[in-house]
């Protein structure tokens, strides 16, 4: 009845045996990793055999499930050991992920972010996982809803967001910054619109932790360092929620309505400023869209050694969109024998295959194996 | 991140952060725990301190939320000491309960039956605990649906489902029974008909512990008895099945879709008999109720010193219905200041409060604090 925690070279893993999926992956970027030629068209996706048949998350499972085969650490943080991104694609390391506009595409960006990060920071240390977000109901209760994919009683948990939380440390001086830099994103499972900006998944870590059911870098950050990221988040949030259309910004606050900012934060407001406890709920009643340089950019404070990822990372750009959709079409004549999974309702778009390891047009490596 | 286990005099129980309800309480139950004067119109519910407030389970979260706080180990349980009762009033050891027709009807008797069990051998062994089952869409896909009671982020997860797994150890010679009894039980988070057999109740442990992600008593139940139980609770759940009425019948079987039978096991029908891996299939395709009487009791087998619970039980029978509500009338004069849930939706009867610790005429401790 403990823990499953899994140990490999590329990430450390906690295996939740109800829901079929990590609970969270916990890797160590370094520029180093990245450079190399291990391919991921030499990987497999595996079943880890450590984990009670019983309790184990199966290839059968995902397959025609209509979601990919997500990487919580990304195959491409791997390039410098063949092993290292093989262990990646172990299903402890895998959760269903909706493919089109999200896996392949808004999701490996945000992947292809955080290697970017190694040349900033030296150290990069990343958190990443599922979430199951519940959404209020029109009489104001809060309801949990997902789908669950395979054979029960074998389920697996499909997570309505995932989480990355980001530890950029520059203490050890390889990069342009010597603090250390802290970040926390959420994402629904669902695809995004390429253009909407990363600032506006900045989330606060108290109810991301809240809702996660654990504390993230519990030794480095502290109740003052939390407590002062946290602020700093909510003016990132506002900064990207003023750049999206009315639309977008209902939708996005819909999406995140269980994430309440804490009560009391500042809120940067240009439009309408109404006072509130809950800064998604401000954030909605502000309508208009904003051009983004009418948008003061928010300057936060560092605190005992930290600041926000965003103040060293040139306010969280995404890089541009990959080439997901060319190598898929590339790939098909190279391998025949990927997954086979068939679209779905859900996103899962035409059958998946590897590619990207070894492209240098491609840096991130876009294609991705579903 | 590592599991927040609890340990009192009367129970252990594994908090979950995430749901902020038990995993799971055990509790070793004796014929001597149930005598004395221990007292729950002195008890309180209490918030756990020794959980992060980030992650701990409120009061405030189940006022109003129309749901009963229902014990995981009873309080009914702990009759010899204060202390002891006291401590199963922590809320790391409450999930939220429907009131009318679960907790304060069907569920009190369960509890009740498993107290009578310390009669029939000495050693009382219980692990108690919620469960969250997906249900089939329209369309065959799963789809898992609860409610959340509280304010976010803190949200307290609703279980749809409840289980218990008792295993009752006559080894030590108290009881008449001489044999370790083994029986799993899972119920829906909902009013029950005060007529259904509890051994329609019954299931096979390996389905179980797939949606509930450990196995239980892992030391004691290895693969051969757990083999040769999950044979014999299949009987047994035929058994109780073929005494409902079709509605029933079906509801349950819908309720209980995700706790497939293993395929390959011997299925009793008495109605239409189609071969079929899945016995609640099989079951919803026997439509007509059978008279108690025209059913053949199972005869299953003791399997190294191992039987199934309803062997040495007397057909695992439910106690009668108790005077929970007889009780709430003559508690509304002696208690005040109970809990003050008001009515809701999901079964929350009116506010409710202590009774029935002392009460001869109430074997069982009927009365249920809410």
């Amino acid at each position: 009845m403990s823990e499953f925690v899994r140990v490999y070279d590329s990430y450390a893993a906690s295996y939740d045996p109800r829901t079929r999926t990590p609970k969270w992956v916990l890797e160590h970027i370094t520029a180093k990793d990245l450079e190399g030629d291990a391919n991921r068209n030499k990987s497999q996706f595996f079943e880890d055999n450590q984990i009670d048949p019983a309790f184990r998350a199966t290839l059968e499972s995902y397959k025609d499930s209509g979601y990919d085969r997500g990487h919580m650490a990304p195959a491409g943080d791997n390039k410098s050991s063949q092993k290292a991104l093989n262990e990646t694609f172990s299903l402890t390391n895998i959760c269903p992920q909706v493919g089109l506009g999200f896996n392949r595409d808004y999701w490996e960006r945000f992947e292809r972010y955080v290697r970017d990060l190694t040349k900033k920071a030296g150290d990069v240390y990343v958190v990443t996982g599922p979430l199951w977000i519940p959404k209020p109901d029109v009489d104001g209760k809060w309801n949990m809803q997902h789908p669950m994919i395979g054979q029960p009683p074998g389920l697996i948990a499909v997570p309505t967001h995932f989480y990355k939380v980001i530890l950029a440390d520059g203490r050890r001086g390889k990069g342009s910054s010597r603090e250390v830099g802290v970040g926390a994103f959420v994402m629904p499972n669902a695809p995004i619109d390429p253009q909407l900006p990363l600032t506006a998944f900045t989330v606060p870590l108290e109810p991301l932790e809240q809702l996660a059911g654990m504390r993230f870098f519990p030794n480095f950050i502290n109740a003052t360092r939390r407590s002062a990221m946290d602020q700093a988040a909510l003016a990132w949030r506002q900064y990207g929620m003023q750049q999206l259309k009315p639309f977008d910004r209902v939708s996005l606050c819909q999406d995140m309505a269980a994430l309440p900012a804490p009560s009391g934060q500042l809120l940067l407001t240009s439009g309408s400023s109404s006072p509130s406890s809950n800064a998604a709920m401000s954030i909605t009643s502000s309508m208009t869209a904003v051009p983004e340089h009418q948008i003061s950019v928010p300057k936060t404070r560092s605190v005992a050694g930290t600041t926000h990822l965003c103040e060293i990372a040139g306010g969280c750009k995404l890089p541009p969109p990959g080439s997901w959709q060319k190598n898929q079409q590339s790939n098909k004549q190279l391998k025949g024998s990927s997954s086979g999974h068939s679209s779905g309702s859900s996103g899962g778009g035409s059958s998946g295959t590897s590619g990207g390891g070894g492209r240098p047009s491609n840096p991130g490596g876009g294609g991705r194996s579903v």
